[in-house]
């Protein structure tokens, strides 16, 4: 039995005619493969990356596990396609928060079309990605059983300026239920999310020296995904705070050279997860005291 | 008296009707404001950063020390042109081998006018600062008395790929005369110049975590300048390698962002002299026995 994932806050999302990823009840993912170039590049990355051996432990749990392709009947009914199949990095989550971020200030490989280099340039030089290095693609907010969740815009939240992406990685680990979202964000669950030597920032760090060496790989547009549940947390339970990387149509080989463009963003959001960490109560000016900033992250598109 | 300095490597030079920086016998460098945006840019720079008070001393060693304005006589002979005064950093020097190294993969600061940022990505795109993150932009290196220097076409530096530019930061710590340039490099100076407590990867260290911290500045366009003294080298004595960052026409302010578009290329250019001090006598295959691949870098335009 296949369904829609519950938890997508990114990228094609299946049902109602659409093609999109589907889950089964075994804790696998199933990923249409794209027709293009992209769907042929995502799965020789799986392909070449999971048999990697010069991959360590450490490193290849911050991926999802590859389990090969199969025909499986569409989300769109369209009959049977490839599927790329995953490992479902939502199992075992009963309320989510996620948030999903696109790493790096370039997003084109140096080898694409000029058309595509053109349409990622314009992008990036409009969202966040050029100043930042990153930009959020997608995020999900758990308040609790009545609110449920906070799903901000899409397209909003990839244009935000330094302050607010910095709003919106302390809303992430507060306590403020969905509808309290306006309110400032508490922080509460800062130091078990990102802190602490199994939480987030560590995860990050760990990443970051294997990026300082490998040169392997180059990730363009391939997101960090985090996630925990708010709800352990609320509990005073450990929230499971983890990062998995996801999206790798565009990876290329590194021909001996490390994934600068993909290091420097990463580095930029370590920056600000460690500025939380540091100064959780900093009074954000520019958000909490401006009216016409604080509608940039109000354009909120309802609670499910 | 004011002289065309004997060790630029890089950059306008002076003398023979054409506008230039001048060195005095004092330790003075004078570098031609220019007149558009990029001279009052740079003074700007300069006046801020050199009254920073959140500048440790341990960072601001590498930056040249900064004197001021002062109008003198331009080198072109056009009469009293306002100059920036600066340390020379070449005195002390008697036989110094330079590298100047542009670091990033995008040259450009997010505001620039469209025409700029089209040039700069267009020069981005075709030599190795994309690709690398860093490209060479001027190399001299001291072989012995006999010899004198090796000094490169520039052009022909901008635009190697990996493997050469690997064999360039060989070259310049190796014990080959400048006439042997030809002959595989030696690495005979690694240890010393590239290694130890105080040698030039320390020192990039040093810098690399400061720009994992630092939001005040993003350095575009920016060059780190390696240098050192072969001569007191071959004599077995400390040949000083030391790197100074120079080149502040395009630094633009953070924001509460950390540059990461220079810490990315720093990055990888650290990832290079590595390499070296791990495997000094690797063989590098591409170049060696490609005869095409070798004509690359011998277009040599003559010694000095």
């Amino acid at each position: 039995m296949l369904n829609i994932p519950p938890n997508q806050v990114a990228g094609h999302q299946g049902g109602k005619g659409k093609l999109g990823p589907l889950v089964d009840e075994s804790g696998r993912f199933y990923k249409p493969l794209q027709g293009d170039e992209r769907g042929s590049n995502e799965l020789k990355f799986y392909t070449s990356f999971s048999s990697d051996t010069r991959i360590p432990e450490h490193i290849s749990k911050f991926f999802p596990t590859f389990h090969g392709t199969q025909l499986i009947e569409a989300s769109d009914g369209s009959g049977l396609k490839p599927h790329l199949v995953l490992q479902d990095l939502s199992v075992g989550r009963v309320n989510p928060s996620i948030v999903d971020i696109k790493i790096g200030s370039r997003t084109w490989p140096p080898e694409a079309s000029e058309e595509y280099i053109q349409k990622c340039l314009k992008k990036d030089r409009e969202t966040s990605s050029l100043p930042l290095g990153f930009r959020l693609s997608g995020i999900q907010i758990y308040g609790n059983k009545e609110s449920g969740y906070w799903k901000p815009e899409r397209t909003t939240m990839q244009n935000l300026p330094a302050e607010e992406v910095k709003l919106i990685l302390k809303k992430f680990v507060s306590s403020n239920t969905s509808t309290g979202m306006y309110s400032p964000p508490d922080c509460a669950f800062a130091a078990t999310v990102y802190g602490g030597s199994t939480g987030i920032l560590s995860q990050l760090l760990e990443l970051k020296a294997w990026f300082e060496d490998q040169t392997m790989y180059h990730f363009y547009s391939c997101s960090i995904l985090m996630t925990f549940e708010k709800g352990l947390a609320l509990e005073g339970q450990n929230p499971g705070g983890q990062i998995k990387l996801i999206d790798f149509a565009h990876v290329i080989e590194g021909r001996g050279v490390i994934d600068h463009n993909f290091l420097g963003g990463l580095c930029s959001l370590i920056k600000f997860i460690s500025e939380i960490l540091t100064a959780p109560n900093e009074y954000t000016t520019e958000v909490s005291s401006d009216p016409d900033q604080k509608s940039l992250i109000s354009s909120d598109n309802g609670f499910n």
